[in-house]
């Protein structure tokens, strides 16, 4: 075998690793906590169901290529829960060396690109990081309010910890975001958010 | 929510539950089995990296919406392992009623091109649905491969049965089957897989 396609296939097998990543979140109908690789699945789904929702054009396959491939770094630095502040203070660092050995196994081009592809949405700054990024807020946000807020009161989260992440939902689509947004009050108004 | 998001949302949200469907094969590391949301998950990023060594062109973002979908119908129909000749005899009618049942949840333009893109896959014959075949097929066999075959050795898999299903990867890629085909003469002479 080659030495490309040799380097393409031992990315390919390193990346299974993915499914042993555990999210906070749980699966619909209570169910148990939900992987990265099952997430990024997901996301890519509703991604280009619900492309037309997005505020701006999108080149939908780049944005689905997004969310298949922006967790692939836990495998090494781990799942870093959304309102865990102690361990995001060290979330940037132990993304980058991941990002580094990981995506680098790839033959030079394919290393750059998805290397290139993650850092694009973790600056949330195109149209299509953006959007990826509403993916990441809201599908999560749906499975939690499927198991009546459960993730929420687990972990005493409160509205302005979610609003802290889920505004940002409205830069990839402001329509979404007024789904989120009716969610997000209607659990705080059930005590599953805390009001504060 | 207009009628059409919600039929979107509702849509997102049961295809959750593709990820308690489980398969034969199981995790690389000796892990558990594989869900089918995680195998679609890595068979679309899987088609993305190995695109070049498809036989024809391909529209690459179809063929990976064609491999992140391709087992929803198994949220109702359930798992058919690929060498279970008994439950294959009624796969195909199983299936065509969760085609219905589950991409009908969608707006019609939406439920109208996912259908087709599932049939498409299922029918083997354009350049993406063969790709994204040969991903189906070269997915499972890596990672069994990667686990001293213990899938085939436990279902008592023989040579005749893994040609009959992977020497269909050389219509997607005949770079692709060198490597495949390769890995089950490894196989057959580590007694892995019978050799009948």
């Amino acid at each position: 075998m080659d030495d490309r396609l040799k380097k393409q296939l031992d990315f390919a097998l390193e990346i299974d690793k993915e499914k042993n990543i555990f999210r906070q979140t749980h699966l619909s109908g209570h169910g148990r906590n939900e992987n990265d690789a099952e997430h990024a699945w997901h996301m890519a789904i509703m991604a280009y169901l619900l492309r037309e929702y997005s505020n701006e054009p999108v080149d939908i396959g780049k944005v689905m290529l997004m969310c298949l491939i922006h967790d692939i770094v836990e495998i090494d630095a781990g799942d870093t829960y959304a309102y865990d502040e102690e361990n995001k203070k060290t979330q940037a660092a132990r993304e980058e060396a991941a990002k580094n050995r990981i995506f680098g196994m790839l033959p030079e081009d394919q290393a750059k690109e998805l290397m290139s592809l993650f850092e694009e949405f973790e600056a949330y700054e195109t149209a299509e990081a953006k959007f990826a990024r509403a993916m990441d807020n809201v599908q999560p946000l749906m499975l939690n309010n499927s198991n009546g807020g459960e993730d929420w009161r687990k972990h005493g989260v409160n509205a302005t910890q979610v609003h802290g992440r889920q505004d940002k939902t409205a830069l990839g689509s402001k329509k979404l975001f007024e789904v989120v947004d009716a969610i997000i009050s209607d659990n705080v108004s059930r005590g599953n958010i805390k009001d504060e």
